[in-house]
């Protein structure tokens, strides 16, 4: 699962009927490595601006509580409380 | 789902027989990193050049109204009107 | 999909037997970017070297007429007549 | 499968349902190149802080026993005693 | 496919069950862009060390004779005999 913040929303009235009412943020990855750009996942814990989550990407995405055929490729399962690493980000949700 | 202007477009004659009828388009990553060349990517949702798009891939490209064992593996599933963030990129579709 | 163009091919003695018959070539991305390395698809649409093609990857490589279990995760599936983009490369094929 | 070395872990309270009680580490390349930055993954193994291991990714990472529909897309399935390579990095598990 | 060559081997004791008896070979791409590191993949066709080998990946990688569920996203699947290109590497094996 990739580690990322959410950093802002999509609004889209012209899309595949099956991503109706599917909330979708932009994410970015929490690192400083730049390899890949933000995009765009499927929220579906509440996850709110700022806070740090994981994303699922591939068909284990689809694996969650969406319309069962909706052309998803990244969700988010799961809001970060505490992240700690010895050489990396270490990260405490307020 | 990747974030991705339209750009451009393919015109093939010698393909898979289930490709026939498909719109193919040119897209390329909104951001500045250059981590991911531009692709092409099925249209279904009537997007045009200059638009912004949300781009989904793998195996959930198919999970829209191609038929049904088409070989594809990205697919435009919404055109974007409106994108905000924190840090990155504003966009308001005119 | 991605853009590619024909640089070579390969022959293979000793391989998994569902590749046997295979035409095994070697592509490479189009544009300025290396972020990709040149790789292997098969071909199912009879290009040659030099041809601009689109290549399609992941699970969506085998829903073309391989044998039904091949392990291929790349496949040639249109061979590009014309590419035509605001800002990157236009083609035409001669 | 990719080489990684599990550098920390994640504490999550809001989650999709079928994630509890998995162990999430944080895992990160072993090599030099810094083209994947961490990442999460489950951890099937009892892998430890510091160890090298293998984590296998998209659908192949529910082929292990996570409650079946999770939607994980990395697994850490070998913990690494041994790697040996000519050019690159010789590891031994104390 | 990817193009890969063999540098090396990893030893695992504790791993998942149904990677028992699995040949782990670490490979490393031919070219020159390190946009990919090292990593492990399945041999299942006899290669050895130093010998250039095409790799699939994703579920195409359990599409050959591993036992059913092998959580297993990298295999070898040819050993390359020669590999000529246009404008990269020409490789042929002793």
């Amino acid at each position: 699962m990739r580690i990322a913040r959410v950093i802002g929303s999509v609004v889209s009235t012209v899309k595949t009927e099956t991503l109706t009412g599917a909330k979708l943020l932009v994410v970015a990855p929490l690192g400083e490595t730049h390899a890949v750009e933000p995009y765009v996942a499927v929220d579906t814990v509440g996850a709110g601006r700022g806070e740090v989550v994981l994303v699922t990407t591939g068909s284990a995405a689809r694996m969650v509580e969406h319309p069962s055929h909706a052309p998803v490729d990244a969700t988010i399962i799961a809001i970060v409380d505490r992240l700690e690493t010895d050489a990396w980000i270490t990260y405490i949700k307020d």
